[in-house]
């Protein structure tokens, strides 16, 4: 399996992350972004999408959009338990964190670590809504170990990516100090060293 | 099973058109969002990310999240089929259009609608890329039925949702023709009335 990424894109970190912790090969094929180089003919002949992460299959096959991308990677493995209705609730992080966390966590840090922006110059409605989304997902994982069920699942591996890296868009992580926790617990679960101060 | 909805919201109606066309039974329990009513205490307390359209089992249990939703009702059904990478391109669908095609296509409708917008007075950066997204679609689509594999899968009851009110939010699809017989032939298999004109 061919893996094309950014390195520094939270959603190419999830596939890697997934891979990895799946024990499954692939070689990572550099794609810079800011060189439009997911936009390339050869690129868009694969995946018309234009985004990275994308993975291509030895068959020749590819497949885009994070998410899709670690949910295939998880079919028949503990990332991903068999129950539909456990399967459905990971859906429901899974399809929140594109919507209402990565526009607004994740784009707020590519303003500041991709474009150079300071903290003051971020979008004001971005920041209000990464608050937002942050306050929920302490909400949401009060009380529990992991987002879905008992165990790490890729709902986890979804939303750790860019909430390991929301001090890079200038959030405190410091009023949801049960996000810090599991963030703590899940590096440990994926073998991935600590992504920084919070 | 009760479905919290609003009747205008295209993503409401993925629901009630994926329900209606497997003759999954449900009560309907119209959520008024403009009066905030996603966000009352009692509606949180069911679904704390305090959106339409939600589903509450017979025992209690929730799911939000149209996408997700719809992934669920259509488990071991013909609009999922069961090879693994058929659903993964589904989701690829899926998840793409929650990210770049509802935000720009849906947003520019919600605000002439819901908002009482002019067309002049969309937000220029939503109306580019909607528009880029449905030239996507057309791009996908055109010589093929349906966006994945050969039947009707809940990929093209997603995308339809909000591409056939496009019209509503100032898109023209006649540049789009494949997209304009795709939806035709979409809402035929669904048993839908045409949503108007294109």
């Amino acid at each position: 399996m061919r893996l094309y990424g950014d390195r520094g894109s939270g959603n190419c970190q999830k596939v890697s992350i997934t891979a990895d912790f799946l024990k499954k090969p692939y070689r990572w094929i550099d794609i810079d972004i800011m060189k439009h180089e997911s936009r390339t003919t050869d690129f868009l002949r694969k995946s018309p999408m234009g985004q990275v992460p994308m993975i291509e299959l030895p068959d020749g096959r590819c497949l885009a959009q994070s998410n899709a991308i670690i949910r295939y990677l998880a079919h028949d493995s503990s990332l991903l338990p068999a129950d539909p209705f456990t399967q459905a609730k990971i859906d429901e992080l899974l399809f929140w964190e594109q919507y209402s966390h990565e526009p607004y966590v994740a784009t707020s840090r590519f303003h500041m670590v991709y474009l150079g922006r300071s903290k003051e110059e971020r979008d004001p409605m971005r920041v209000e809504r990464g608050e937002k989304a942050l306050d929920l997902m302490q909400h949401l994982i009060k009380g529990k170990s992991w987002f879905v069920g008992e165990s790490l699942s890729i709902a986890d591996i979804a939303l750790l990516a860019y909430t390991r890296l929301a001090h890079e868009g200038g959030f405190d992580l410091k009023t949801r100090p049960d996000v810090m926790t599991w963030i703590a617990r899940s590096e440990k679960a994926l073998g991935l060293p600590p992504a920084g101060r919070h």
